[in-house]
């Protein structure tokens, strides 16, 4: 019997990108939700100030790649973010990461305090924003993806569910 | 002769919604840039406070009218967004209106800081917020829809196009 | 001999929520306060975000359901305090709960910034504001129930005689 | 013919205080609430630094006075507020003066940063948080008192109905 | 042979008064430093809000007991040193004490920003503040007693002294 | 006849000094209290940045001069209250002079949070801190100097005695 | 009689480049100093967002077209002198704008915060900032240049001449 | 056989200075880096408060020594940086030393809100900043010195080539 070969991976929607790999235990969290919706993405580190050329090419040639979302986590002055922005016309997403001296605050202003016509998508500080992030791309395909919108219902409606009526 | 009538305006995409009267000085900028895309939209007034009723059947109808995304903009304890993504699926973002006292830095912490499960893509404090809630609203349609994807490619080469050599 | 049944546990005065089993850890302290000064109350969690139903009907059956007082805590963009003061024309009393990257700052202004019109009690950041929001409630009660005005006098005469005249 | 003696004014239920002459223009949004409620008051200006003396005497007699909520405005480092719930075991509500240099920020984490044991339940920055204390002394007052609760209601529901749909 | 009755203590110069317990963590920098510079001092813990009456004796009867300066030491909404300043004429000195949730920043707001009238010198959050402000009473005391003034020169010069040219 | 010589001016007890002519504007108040309370003063500008040998003249010459405090304002990156206190060991009271961007942050921070080892007692921002500084150097002056304990007995009487009932 | 061609300018030394038209009224502070020290200079619009190809092929030019030194300003989600300090090895003096919501501290905040392997010398938020940037840049290139150094040399001695020995 | 003496260790280029001991946990990470680069360099302790004239002696010797550039670290009340600015001509590099109770804030403003006429180049607050000073100091000595351009050139392209294309 002959073997099968293993199907291709589904082609990446979303680019999880992080300036370091200490921003890694962060963004970890946006990868696995992506991966309880089922949304293949990618993963990858890019540094704005160390590899700026890596950055440039990473947010010309995305579209062309066929990426719809882009989520990109940094922390301190948070150029990543911005800079993705300002090369590519995809959704970017950012996440601040929470810096050690000033807990995330030079992060988040960082990358939401844009100006006018470059647009990023911010959510919160930390773990919490980067699982915040791949929601929200999720939700963002799921406007052309019924397969996505389906799951991102149930993720809600699981999640709703799980509260309970009084702390243990 | 009969009188043709007027064709009917086309459907909204885009939910524009602010806490106030007094946002609009702000979120007209959103508006604004929507038009200049041709980015079908309305705008409405939902105060998370005053009209909670009003705030949960937009947002519970949203999907169902057939938008695609909302922005949402309020100032001080800025719930508006925050609890259109909690009865809402579709991509929330959120525009913090600069308040009197803290000049929006309590807009954008109630905003931005969502807690695991449920995002707001957060931009930036005031009018440039607005302007590019608008952008990032276009940048998520131009997923599917290439007419607002070569819209927001001119006018952003134009804008940069627009930029000086050197200040006057 | 045939049992006696139990008594009825008393109707809640006060309702104690929070957004999530997390924040138990501080609002524990204002059901201990509660306790001590013989308050029935009752204790729920109640998420603005990810059960928004649940928000509304606690809020508009609270009064019917004889609460003369709640007390909400909540972290991060929280809204939980500000949505029931939407939805409820009782005392509403916020906790601000500590954030892990910003402390509580973000916590403590998505409480007490509320806009004209809709009011929200705060308290401080963290298990003293818990505690605090116990006492101010009981103030609140003691203003048409002698016995809780008795048992706050008490609390807070002992609390008085209990500080020593130097350090030890 | 003899006069008829004019009625003797209703006996204040609420004390609205103030550390000086200059955060009256805050203020006075607390006392135009009340008297828009029908709740009859009281206005002085007791100042924590400059009269010491009449912030103890105004605490110790208001609730023998027959006050039963107090309302305390003060900007910078705002002691006044915690000061008389520290000698007056009524509620006492606490609002920020907007101060010049620091915004209020100032005021507002002097007032509602109480330790364990005392409470200032403390409303937003500036007028808004003026009114609002209004509305929240009507609040507890209205758990015993239905003219008030009436006015109250009456008060929210015509603040629902004057948000239009659209901005103008 | 008889006994000699041990000699009794000086009389205290500065008071050290502190709103609780747990400040004296703190606040024992400024003892030990009164002590290295032989300045005697009395150790108290008086609480503005949970002591009032004894703030109010501690601070009318401290110029008539013989204090020359108090320093008083308090943490979050930290009233003690300007209510001191309200009720005595003695120079006071404020510490603001390290709190848990806003790392003190609280504690120095509601300590440094007096209103126009009533002042308070205030010195660095935490020990270091501490042991400045025996420091900067000693200073105070200098002026009048010799004894301090050489003291206090000593200390200095042996505190320049102690700084190695280069860190090992 | 022969002319009368005018009496020799007194000799200063306090040095009100300022990082630069803008800084009078505040100032001023520190010398216009002292001048009400009758305490001979000298205005001097010593710029720690721009005139460092006049800085550590005026410091090392003050106390043989026969200074017995000085008041130092200074804003922005504000050395000059600390650099004296490193070079005199006189009582040094520091007011943060409010800076147009950051609203006197930066100045009180550089101000109060001095290192273990130099004091220097802190008022509020601005020109409310300035008058403080005054009262706070009468208050040190007073305990050798009856003249000066009078007047500022009186000043604060009238102070309190000045503060009306109720606002007008 | 021929005419003489005017002598070409001088190549110039210093970048003094900004993300808008709307820095140079910040800006040209720069390069007011530098004429003033007789800098050689050019002056030109950089927009990090807006015109990011302009960015790179700036930065990647500079050090070839005979720049020493670059002065970057600009506002809010500041990037424009990171980025540059990524693809240059220039020394970069980074000048932080100040923004309306927030002062400048977005901008202070996101050049300043730079990470560990690519630096940014950063200055004053504002036009003293502009100033001292060509000051700096004027130091260090009096390492290589008499004449610089002589000027500025100047230049300082004025400024300490200028200081007046009192307030006007 | 005579031994050959060793050679004379090269002569300092940059001065490495901190205000205590406990700085060199931050500060050894610009030694490290300046090692690294082959940057001859010393490293001194100097208090700006507890060793003003050690402060004095450095600044004004500097440059005749030899220094081209100083790197300066402090903490808190941070006063190193710019008094060394007041009295040298040389570049200053600041780097904020991160403190305890405010994590450097204070540190960072006190280094970088130098006022118009005297300029230090501030990097970020902690280790980050004080390596980035040393590559910053570098890139000055580059533009005089073709081995250290070198030596930078590779560490900049080393440090590119380390960062990894995904997270591990």
């Amino acid at each position: 019997m002959t073997e099968q070969p293993s199907p291709a991976p589904p082609k990446p929607m979303v680019g999880v990108v992080m300036g370091s790999q200490s921003d890694w235990e962060t963004m970890r969290h946006a990868s696995e939700v992506l991966d309880a919706l089922g949304v293949p993405h990618e993963v990858r580190i890019v540094s704005a100030h160390r590899t700026p050329d890596r950055l440039f090419a990473y947010g010309r040639q995305a579209e062309s790649r066929g990426l719809q979302v882009i989520i990109a986590g940094a922390g301190g002055a948070a150029h990543l973010p911005g800079m993705l922005a300002s090369v590519c016309e995809l959704p970017i997403l950012g996440v601040p990461v929470e810096s050690k001296a000033l807990r995330g605050v030079d992060s988040l202003l960082s990358i939401v305090q844009m100006p006018r016509g470059v647009p990023v998508g911010t959510l919160a500080i930390g773990p919490s924003g980067a699982a915040n992030a791949a929601l929200l791309a999720a939700a963002i395909l799921a406007r052309q993806d019924s397969g996505i919108r389906d799951a991102l219902r149930s993720f809600r409606a699981s999640q709703t569910d799980r509260v309970p009526e009084s702390p243990a």
